[in-house]
């Protein structure tokens, strides 16, 4: 019987029949599964077994960029449901107790905060600086107001300014005021392969990963825990109970690729450097513009990102600058893209920003292949709209 | 500057300048996405409104294939996304109100039931005849024990057995009570494809799709939503403010794709038919084995899948069957996937199959590209396994 080419496998499958169509189908020609790993990786045959050692693979190899352990690490959908897994296991814990939230964090966490408030939880807001920035004073402030907090989930970098986090410190703050221990997660989605990120060196106990944020699909991400929580969605125990569903193996696999060439700590700095000097003259000419003001105004480069940053642009409303500069070939953005269609800007509300200025902000980033010249070609371009709207 | 080739965008790209990368980034060569489609379809700038275009373009295909508007479809991570965001719905309703499911759901909906359980929610079981289906009068004894019921979840197709539930039937069952309106939730993972599947005909509220299960990619599937719910996990207000998080194009266009190629209903009764064919003579033959049982032992073909059979062989515990199989070269399975690491068998336990028999059942389950040769091959490794084990 073997060597046989059975006519409903494929590749690498000579020999083999597939019979376990109920638990994961062989891909068509249109599907983006690798052949090798089509198999449901909770399936005890050939199949299943070479697919879980596909996806275990992938794990260990996004363990070893990230620093942590794989058994630490579970494979979501992405950011979204990463940051929602977090967050919700609160919603199962009996006891009263208060979850923290930065007042400036991505729509995934403060919406889903406003869902566990529905559900009869406590949440509490850290307040920003007028740069967008979690201090020291601002994090004690909230955590005076609420000392029966459990869970604090403060970002690493504002997907919106560029503000980064002193996360080191805000969590070594956090632990030294002892007490019942606080669960600190950080979305780390913006900020993967764009700064130094240290998960087991920042103590956090959890953090959010987005492939499509690296270069990589969508539909795949990772949520790193401590220690295992208690998860609110459940199903067939994938994920070590945590994540349900059948495992995304080709998905997985794209995403260690994504960290290993993006996220390593040599190639961080490499990049991290390259991106400062491009945006170090882009700043420069925002700054000389008459009508631009940064957002916030005294952005000072060493705690703010060099892959984003937030101008407005005076008596020129956001989507206007947004669609002229769509016309001449840029593509930029107002806020969010996750929530563009919001007429509020929350994290500028946070940070004071007047009604005005924050109607006229968009937000530019940049990539690890921009260059210097289309940085110096949407100078102009900001330039020659300016001069005609 | 149109015509300008720009080094950081690609193809179809040209003159355009990408200052959207912390919405997404380019993908890189080894991403899935097609470039075409990888803007984020919540930005407003053109990678984004092509995106979005192409994203409601594989929303409107699904719809047309499967009958319903395009508006009650959500993109989600996939089958158990589906079933978890419909009953987590409940989550959120403030009256006192029992849950039913059916005792043979698969256990995305089953332990999902058991968190709203925590959550304070009442749940209620739908039990099931001796051949593993929900008959009218099964139905009929959970609404007249549990009369406060405002949501049911009934699977259309059984994963483990293949037993095919009356589901429209049973919904006009629903229905005829009258009384507060009773939300009707229908896992069609494993009917979709398979079987003749009428969402508007049967009058379901909910319904689950996963593309995996297709020949598609992990990581998409469809919710049909008759009317919008509330949401358990919110974020940035994509698909409609059901299901967050940056939209999965690429995966939503190969859904699309599977879904013509293999749920239109006059080829799902073309194969229907085939599999049917092929499957009298498996049947027959299991029948034919002295130490086989089919479960349930009255299969009678007419409500019962021609892709999946569940049977036990005396004196060979399913594992070591599996492997058996497995060795020359068949993949098969013990129960679903997605339980294959549990030793319990809660399907076959609320048919009331005894121990001994669970213990020795295995699911055999084929596909669009299974030939009648494969069969008798499989026949015969079984025949021969018999005769050593």
């Amino acid at each position: 019987m073997h060597g046989h080419k059975s006519s409903n496998t494929e590749d690498n499958s000579a020999g083999r029949y597939y019979f376990d169509w109920a638990a994961t189908a062989i891909p068509d020609s249109f599907g983006v599964e690798s052949i090798a790993a089509f198999g449901n990786p909770s399936s005890l045959h050939r199949e299943g077994r070479q697919a879980k050692a596909i996806l275990e693979a992938a794990r260990s190899r996004c363990a070893a960029v990230l620093g942590v352990s794989s058994k630490q690490l579970y494979f979501t959908s992405g950011g979204t449901e990463s940051n929602a897994l977090a967050l919700h296991s609160m919603a199962l814990r009996k006891q009263a107790a208060w979850l923290l939230a930065s007042a400036v964090e991505h729509p995934s966490v403060r919406e889903n905060c406003l869902v566990l408030e529905r559900l009869g939880k406590q949440i509490g807001s850290i307040g920003v600086e007028k740069d967008g920035r979690v201090s020291p004073a601002s994090l004690e402030k909230a955590l005076d107001k609420y000392p029966e907090t459990r869970f604090a989930a403060i970002m690493a970098l504002n997907n919106e300014t560029g503000a980064v986090m002193d996360i080191p410190n805000l969590v070594r703050l956090i632990r030294a005021r002892g007490g019942a221990p606080i669960h600190v997660h950080s979305d780390l989605v913006q900020a993967i392969g764009k700064i130094p990120v240290d998960i087991p060196g920042w103590d956090l106990d959890s953090a959010s990963i987005s492939a499509h944020k690296l270069g990589g699909p969508r539909g795949i991400g990772l949520l790193y825990l401590r220690k295992p929580l208690d998860p609110i969605y459940t199903g067939g125990g994938q994920e070590g109970g945590i994540r349900p569903g059948t495992e995304n193996t080709a998905g997985a696999v794209a995403l260690a690729a994504c960290l290993e060439r993006r996220a390593l700590p040599e190639i961080v700095k490499t990049e991290y450097e390259a991106a400062r000097c491009r945006w170090k003259t882009f700043i420069a000419a925002l700054r000389g513009m008459d009508r631009c003001t940064l957002i916030p105004q005294d952005r000072q480069d060493r705690w703010f990102s060099p892959w984003i940053v937030q101008a407005a642009f005076k008596d020129l409303p956001g989507e206007v600058m947004v669609r002229a500069l769509d016309d001449q070939g840029f593509a930029v953005s107002t806020g969010s893209a996750c929530s563009s269609s919001q007429q509020e800007r929350p994290v500028l509300v946070a940070m004071g920003v007047d009604e005005r200025t924050r109607r006229e902000g968009i937000r530019i980033s940049q990539g690890w292949s921009t260059t210097t010249e289309d940085i110096g070609a949407l100078t102009q371009a900001i330039r020659e709209i300016l001069n005609t709207l």
